[in-house]
C-alpha cells in the first residue's frame, strides 16, 4: 500500500482498505501523464472476486465513477455499506462471479489506497496536494494497464463502467482495441459537456472557498474543507437525480412537523436528505481528490485525441460495444450515447445502444433497475459464448 | 429611506439607491406577516417610470425577480449597467412608459433600500441578520399593496414579473382579484419543485457555510461571506441557462490559450464565465438577503393558502391572464404553467397561454426574446384598450 494519508482521522480508520490488493510500480517504470509529468512509485489499489480461468480469458475490468471506488461487491471498509454495485456484480448477476474474474481499481488520484493527492510525495515526505500532477482518464487507464500487465492479462473479456466509469471504458477501447473484447458504457459521454464542465467547477470553487481547504495544504495543516465538500457534493447530488425523482421521492413533504418553520432549519425532506448527503461524504473522501477527479472528467474529449474525429478513435474496432442511456439522466443525456453510437458506426465497429426507460435520473445505473440488469446480462452472455468462457 | 447598511463598504458605494423613492411605513401600522411576526418601520424603495393618468387607471406594477431590483429602467447606481427589463419597459416598449405608470419595488427582505436583514432592527440598533423575520411571497405582496395604497391606486392596470417576480403576479391575483386588471406571471410556478428547493438549499448553504458569515452577523462583525455568495450565485447561474445555451455560447471552447494547463486555472471560458458572475454578484447583493429571498420562493405554494386547490386561487377572478413559459426553461418547466393555465381554466379565469420556442433557458424572460416582446406588447394592447387606457 501507499503512504496515503487517510481521509479523515479516527480509531475507525486505523484500518483503512483492510481488503484491498495493491499494485507498486517502483522506479524507474515511471508512468508518463499527459501532462508531461511522471509518477513513480505508483500504488494501484484493486479489488477482485472470481477467479481468473486458465485461458486467462474471463477478467472483467469495472471502472468506478467519480465518487466510486473499488469496493464493488463487498462490504465498505468506511461506510460499512454494501458495495456500490452489487446488483451488477456478484454469484448469478450479470457480472457472474462464478463465471468471471472481475477487477476493480481505485483510479489514480482517488483516494482509497491508489495514489492520489493525498499520498505521500517522496521528493518531499509531505502529502502531494496541489503538487499532484493534473490527471487525465488517459492517465487513469495506462495505469489500470500496468494492472493488467501485471496480473497477467493479455485481452480483458470486458470493461465496463457508467458515468466517469464510461469514460474510462471508451478511452481502454480507443488506445487498446486488441485488448478489449467487450465494453459496456453507460451513461456517459466521450466528452464532457460545457453544463458539466459548468458543474464541475462549481464543485471545485465550493471546496477551494473553504479556508480550511488552505490551498489545498490542509493535511499539513491539520484543517479539512469539509464544509466546502459537503457543498460540492450537495450540488452534484441535485444532477444525478430526475427532477421526476426528486418529485416522487420528496415533493414539497416537509419533515417531521406539520408545518414551516419559518426558519433556515432543513424544513423540507429534500433539504435534510442533501445535507445527510454532504455529512456522509465528506467522512469518506478527499476534498482534494475531488478537485482531481472532476477535472479529469472536464478533460475528457476522446474525439481530440484522434485527430478531432470521434470515429477515428473507433476505426477498425474489434471490440464489441452496448452503449446504455436513460430517459431521465440529464448529466449525461441520451444524446451523448448516441453520438458514441454514431462515431462506432462510423467506424464500423459492432454496437448495439439501449436506451433505458426510467426516471431514476443519471443514479439509475447504480440501481436495481430491471432493464439494465437484463441488457446488460444478455449484452454479457452473448458477449461470453463468442469468446468461448464457460 | 431604511436605515440600511449598505451591502458592501467603499465611497462608489456612499450615494447608494440614490433614484429610488421610498415610502416608510411607520408604527403602528405594521405588517402582519405569514409567519406571525410584525415588521415596523418598514420601508418599501421603489422606482417609477412614466406618468400615473387622470383616472388613475394606468399603473402597471412590475414585480422583480431574486436577484432583481427596482432599477428595471434605468442605469443601477451599483453596477452602472442599464436597468434589467429595458427590453420591455420604455417609451415604445411593450411597457410602454408614453402610457402606462409603471412602478417596481424592492421586495420586501431584498437589499436595495427596502427593509431587509441588512436594515438596522430599531430594537436592538443593529441590523436584523437572521433576527429579521423570515418573508414569504405573500409578504412581499402585502408590502406591494400598502405602497399602492400609498400611491392612492385602487386597481392595478397590469401586474407583471418572471420567476420570482411571477409569483409574486400569481399572489396578487389570487389575494387581490379586484385590484388587478390583468396579469403577466412569465417562466414561473404557482409552486417550487423539489428540485429547485434543493437548489435553493444548495446556496443557502454555501452561503452559510462560510466562515464570515459569521451566524448571519457578518455586518456587525465587519466580514463578509463572499466566497460563499459567489458559489451559490455559480451554482444558481447553471440553472438560469439551458444546456444548449451553454454549448453554443461556451461549448469546450478554452480561455486565451491554446491547450490545457493541466492546473486548476479556469481554463474553459465557462469556468472564467462563472467566476466572474460569482464575482460581480457579491458586490451588489447582501448575503442574508439572498438566504431570505430563496426561501421564500422554497414556501411558495400558492395552493396551499387556498384549502390545497389552485383552481380555488383563481376562481371566477375578474383578472385577464397572459401566462408564458419557454421551451428550454428547465427551472421552471412549460408544465409548471401549464398547471397554473389548468388551475385558471378550472377556475373560469380569462387567460392566454404562450410557450415560447426558445433555447435560452430560464434567463429568456430577461433577453431580447422578440416572440416574448410581440406576445407581451399583443397582450398589454389588448388590456389596455378593455380598460380604456389611451
Amino acid at each position: 500500500m501507499d503512504d496515503l494519508v487517510p481521509p479523515t482521522s479516527g480509531a475507525a480508520l486505523q484500518s483503512l482498505y483492510p481488503d484491498s490488493l495493491t499494485y507498486r510500480v517502483e522506479e524507474p517504470v515511471a508512468l508518463g501523464m499527459d501532462s508531461g509529468a511522471s509518477l513513480a512509485p505508483m500504488t494501484i489499489a484493486y479489488q477482485t472476486y472470481g477467479a481468473l480461468n486458465a485461458e486467462r480469458s474471463n477478467a472483467l475490468l469495472v471502472c468506478h465513477a467519480l465518487t466510486g471506488d473499488q469496493h464493488v461487491a463487498n462490504l465498505h471498509p468506511v461506510t460499512g455499506r454494501p458495495g456500490w454495485w452489487e446488483t451488477m456484480v456478484g454469484p448469478g448477476r450479470p457480472f457472474d462471479t462464478d463465471r468471471f474474474f472481475v477487477i476493480c481499481p481505485n483510479v489514480l488520484g482517488g483516494c482509497m489506497g491508489s495514489t492520489g493527492p493525498a499520498s505521500l510525495n517522496p521528493e518531499t515526505g509531505e502529502p502531494y496536494g496541489l503538487g499532484f500532477p493534473v490527471v487525465t482518464i488517459a492517465d487513469m487507464v495506462r495505469a489500470q494497464a500496468l494492472l493488467i500487465d501485471h496480473l497477467g492479462i493479455d485481452t480483458l473479456f470486458c470493461v465496463a463502467g457508467g458515468s466517469m466509469g464510461g469514460m474510462q471504458v471508451l478511452q481502454w477501447a480507443a488506445a487498446y482495441p486488441d485488448r478489449v473484447f467487450a465494453a459496456l458504457p453507460i451513461a456517459t459521454a466521450a466528452r464532457h459537456s460545457s453544463q458539466n464542465i459548468a458543474f464541475g467547477e462549481v464543485g471545485r470553487q465550493a471546496v477551494m472557498a473553504d479556508p480550511d481547504w488552505r490551498g489545498g495544504r490542509y493535511l499539513v495543516e491539520g484543517t479539512r474543507p469539509s464544509k466546502g465538500l459537503a457543498v460540492a457534493r450537495m450540488a452534484a447530488h441535485i444532477t444525478y437525480l430526475s427532477e421526476s425523482a426528486l418529485h416522487r421521492r420528496f415533493g414539497r413533504n416537509l419533515q417531521d412537523r406539520a408545518a414551516r418553520t419559518f426558519s433556515f432549519d432543513a424544513d423540507f425532506q429534500i433539504e435534510s436528505y442533501l445535507r445527510h448527503q454532504g455529512r456522509i461524504f465528506v467522512d469518506r473522501f478527499d476534498p482534494n481528490s475531488y478537485l482531481y477527479l472532476t477535472r479529469a472528467m472536464d478533460y475528457f474529449d476522446l474525439a481530440a485525441e484522434f485527430g478531432g474525429s470521434l470515429a477515428n478513435a473507433f476505426q477498425n474496432s474489434p471490440t464489441r460495444f452496448c452503449v446504455v442511456s436513460f430517459t431521465s439522466d440529464w448529466l449525461f443525456p441520451t444524446s451523448d450515447s448516441r453520438a458514441i453510437v454514431r462515431a462506432l458506426n462510423a467506424g464500423a465497429a459492432s454496437v448495439s445502444f439501449v436506451e433505458i426507460e426510467t426516471d431514476k435520473g443519471h443514479d439509475a445505473f447504480l440501481l436495481d433497475v430491471p432493464e439494465l440488469l437484463e441488457t446488460t446480462k444478455g449484452f454479457i452472455d452473448s458477449a461470453a459464448r463468442a469468446r468461448g468462457i464457460a
